[in-house]
């Protein structure tokens, strides 16, 4: 029996342009099912895992900038979602989450794949709307239609974040022969218009007459999506000296006149003559726990941009909030006639040179390892690609190293390691360049079932950092010293990607040494009809050591400097 | 820095005999980790992926029957363990969930791994408690240690589920050089005493004056564990013609005189002569749909018993809830004066007499497809040994063919694919009988990171049915009439668990004809050194048209025998 709202609820979904569908396989979501693959503008994808299928879901959601929508069957299929979910929702990608659930009265009767799925993502979504179980009052259609409509709105407006239509669906679940879809129902569409939010002009003279208390103002851009204008303006900002610009990795706003390579010359530096007085942030969070440390015991104001929604505290100095545009407060900020300490700015920039120098010196002659290996991996990524980065080690190996010119992509909304892989599978469903995953052996295989699936992903190029553990808990300090460090911290595993690499007919080559990588990386970027993987082997132990040696030649050179 | 309250906990558990801990890796929660890895009673494991974690913990406490802990870090990795938690919530198994948390300061202020853990479980945890951050008052110390008691015993108390610790941990995790591990402080131990609920002397007449009404009396034992005086008395009442004992495959009840063959005895009679007028029933949920459609268009009086907690409706004639233990009201029945229809007892045990019949001449006959591989493998299980069988077809197999003397162990609290391996595992560490698990290839790929640990699982032997689908859909009617079948509901997969065997060190035969599985189950259960794997290939179509042929055989054998 078609189930007409449900028809209307894909209908509204395709004239809002949210196109594009993750469906897990079930029975009680086949009308969902049904309908999304039959509407001729939407195109539908099928993934088994339910924990995979939402990091591919967001993975497209990144890419779209729009909803992507996600459906599956009742029971614990929901909650395989939570994890990329919650990923959503503090990184703020769109998602429109459909989960079919039996009809209210059976919940709670023991029946097979019931749970409770009303506000089943509990503070970790939008907004959780309940769609109706029957229709016997035009109200009622009325209502679902609301849910539709108001569902794609609240995901898409900023900030943007994953929203939950809970559908309960009674038998039967299937046409009758003679059923046909019908997609164009007169049905209500309502858009939401963009809208900038725009500072007053008191706000706006009091803002820059304020500039002019500061001498050592530093911007700080989170991690974002790229964006050339504003980045244009952060290089104008540096350049006319009215402020210092530093960039990690994840904010994508890297080229030009950023620093980059804080990582590195915070431990190596007096920090009372790097530190800011005003810290100006915009975009979400940072991943170096240096410089986040370094700005928190700064002292200094920290004044937030962000046009809408929860500002938070990162470092400890929040005092402003610019509910504006990005791009409207840095063009105030260069139409301002403050100057910022002249020796402070030539400090920063004239470290952030020689710690390229250094770290290339070093690098070069360095022994090899994993950090030496995405070294290498990065001279010779296509410029024109997008690098997907896992957590924990290799986004931070990447941070250490300095400016990328390519678009990267992480999970630093609740930095898991459960869903690198998918989440890069769900790139190279939105894009003919290549996509470059890296990371570690413990992120990989937690989430091999990215690949169980059946469509192409043959721009897909992964950089497997196998050094048979979780390698960051040998870098800190606390659990490196602790007898339990192999079983219960490092958790050593044995596999590597060569039997996956077969089941999931990825091209597949295994390295060890420097000469291995580079003979490895011919080639790696010529078009081919599978995707392949290099598989980095390392040894755990080395590489802290590697990383040890590096960090305190590097501080060395810095010291040499002063 | 030692956190005296969380070495506290973990006294807390030992002394009240929970023991079995699974670790996730994680630095949040190197507190937990090291106190409960170093306690001398307690035995840990560590497991990467929560999501099999949680799943191997709820088969442990599945078969321990007390409290399993599992620990994990702060992030998304609560949210991996959120199906494991919820088929432990319905399927009634203690779990104590121990999540490190970041403190609440930095809740929402954009720092790594953090989201809100406070009641992350939702509707699907038996409490959630938040621990103390913070001991500057002798009342918070002792507010930790309620925690901890009040945790495990309502884990452990009827009817039994998970509970959720979210413990915040400020740095520094790591204890210092010389601090020692003291477990043995004097701390308070609440032990509650077991009690039973009796019904009162007028309740006990009532019900036996009551019983005389009846004529028509079935029982039906839901999911639980195996329990021989339950199981006798069950007989008892059978042989003395007080009931008819109706037994899924679930109830682990089906020894003796239980009916067993009601999935193939309820499609080919009249249900007129087999219906009851007093459905009596005990445990959890049951499999057979055709029994449930069958009891619920029955309209007969339903009474349940259940000593504590919600009694839920699942026949749709709930009148009557007896909250007393089953062993105590079966032997309430025993002494009952009523006797049930002499036609009606005899009607379904003579029914269910031929039907076994019937299907050993109709499985032995019949062609080789996943059905008769089933058949052939429950010939040569271990008398003594367990059985794992996962969601959908494999357990639905199970339960047409009937009555097994095995252990059965199945997750129908949520009825999902998605921990059936890591279940199973959970089980090996707790038995040195043999654990089988029999599944189809939907269920075992999806859990496949259930192998991804460094622990003995030799006791394990896996059958897989690998029809490269899922094959349910196209055995009910709905989906297999639709274009989408292959692609939406099936979701084709290409894999085989030869690489998946070399990875995991399993004896791997794959057979393809009945010869080739009954020479491969010559020495299965044979011990060995490593787990062992049968993947038998079948024909998603042809085990359809097998199922449908011998489904139809055996309700034609049923009107002849009218």
């Amino acid at each position: 029996m078609i189930i007409q709202p449900i028809i209307d609820l894909v209908a509204i979904c395709a004239r809002k342009d949210v196109k594009n569908v993750i469906l897990s396989p079930g029975s009680r979501c086949a009308p969902l099912t049904l309908a999304f693959a039959r509407h001729p503008d939407i195109h539908c994808r099928s993934i088994s895992d339910e924990r995979s299928a939402a990091f591919v879901a967001l993975g497209m959601a990144q890419q779209l900038k729009k909803p992507v929508v996600l459906v599956c069957s009742s029971g614990t299929a929901a909650l395989n979602y939570a994890p990329a979910v919650a990923e959503a929702y503090f990184q703020q990608i769109p998602l429109v989450v459909i989960t079919a659930d039996r009809p209210p009265e059976w919940i709670d009767q023991w029946d097979g794949q019931t749970i409770r799925q009303q506000n089943i993502y509990g503070r970790h979504i939008k907004q959780s709307f309940d769609f109706p179980d029957h229709f016997g009052h035009t109200d009622i259609v009325w209502h679902a239609h609301r849910i539709g409509n108001e569902a794609i709105n609240i995901a898409s407006n900023f900030p943007e974040g994953p929203v939950h239509i809970n559908i309960p669906i009674r038998e039967p679940f299937y046409p009758e022969d003679l059923e046909e879809f019908d997609f164009n129902r007169p049905i209500p569409i309502v858009n939401k218009l963009d809208t900038c939010t725009k500072l007053s002009s008191e706000s706006v003279v009091k803002l820059k007459n304020e500039l002019e208390r500061f001498h050592r103002i530093v911007i700080i851009p989170g991690q974002q999506a790229p964006d050339q204008s504003i980045l244009g303006l952060l290089n104008q900002l540096a350049s006319q000296q009215k402020a210092v610009v530093i960039s990690d990795t994840i904010s994508n706003m890297q080229a030009g006149n950023t620093i980059t390579h804080h990582d590195q010359i915070l431990p190596a530096v007096d920090h009372a003559a790097f530190s800011p007085d005003l810290i100006i942030s915009f975009g979400k969070s940072i991943i170096s726990k240096p410089l986040k440390n370094f700005l928190r015991s700064s002292g200094a104001e920290h004044w937030h941009i962000q046009p809408a929604g929860y500002s938070p505290d990162t470092y400890q100095g929040l005092v402003k909030i610019i509910p504006s545009s990005v791009k409207d407060t840095l063009e105030l900020l260069v139409q301002s006639t403050h100057k910022i300490d002249e020796a402070f700015h030539h400090r920063w920039y004239h470290a952030d040179k020689r710690m390229e120098k250094a770290i290339q010196n070093v690098m070069e002659q360095g022994d090899f390892g994993e950090w030496k290996a995405i070294y290498r991996v990065l001279q010779q990524l296509p410029q024109q690609s997008k690098l997907h980065l896992a957590n924990s080690m290799a986004v931070r190996y990447v941070n250490f190293l300095g400016a990328r010119p390519q678009e990267i992509i992480c999970n630093r909304g609740t930095s898991g390691i459960d869903g690198s892989n998918s989440t890069a599978v769900g790139c190279t469903f939105t894009t003919k360049e290549f996509v470059t995953l890296i990371t570690g052996d413990m992120a990989f295989f937690y989430d091999r079932n990215a690949f169980w699936n059946n469509y192409t992903t043959n721009n897909l190029r992964i950089i497997l950092l196998n050094n048979h553990a979780g390698g960051i808990f040998r870098i800190i300090k606390g659990p490196s010293q602790q007898p339990e460090l192999k079983e219960f911290f490092e958790t050593t595993q044995s596999l590597n990607a060569e039997n996956l690499a077969k089941d999931f007919e990825f091209d597949y080559t295994a390295v060890k040494t420097e000469k291995e990588l580079n003979d490895g990386l011919l080639g790696f970027y010529a078009p081919s009809i599978r995707p392949k993987i290099i598989e980095v082997f390392s040894d755990s132990t080395k590489n802290a050591a590697i990383l040890s040696k590096v960090k305190s030649a590097l501080k060395g050179f810095m010291d040499v400097e002063k």
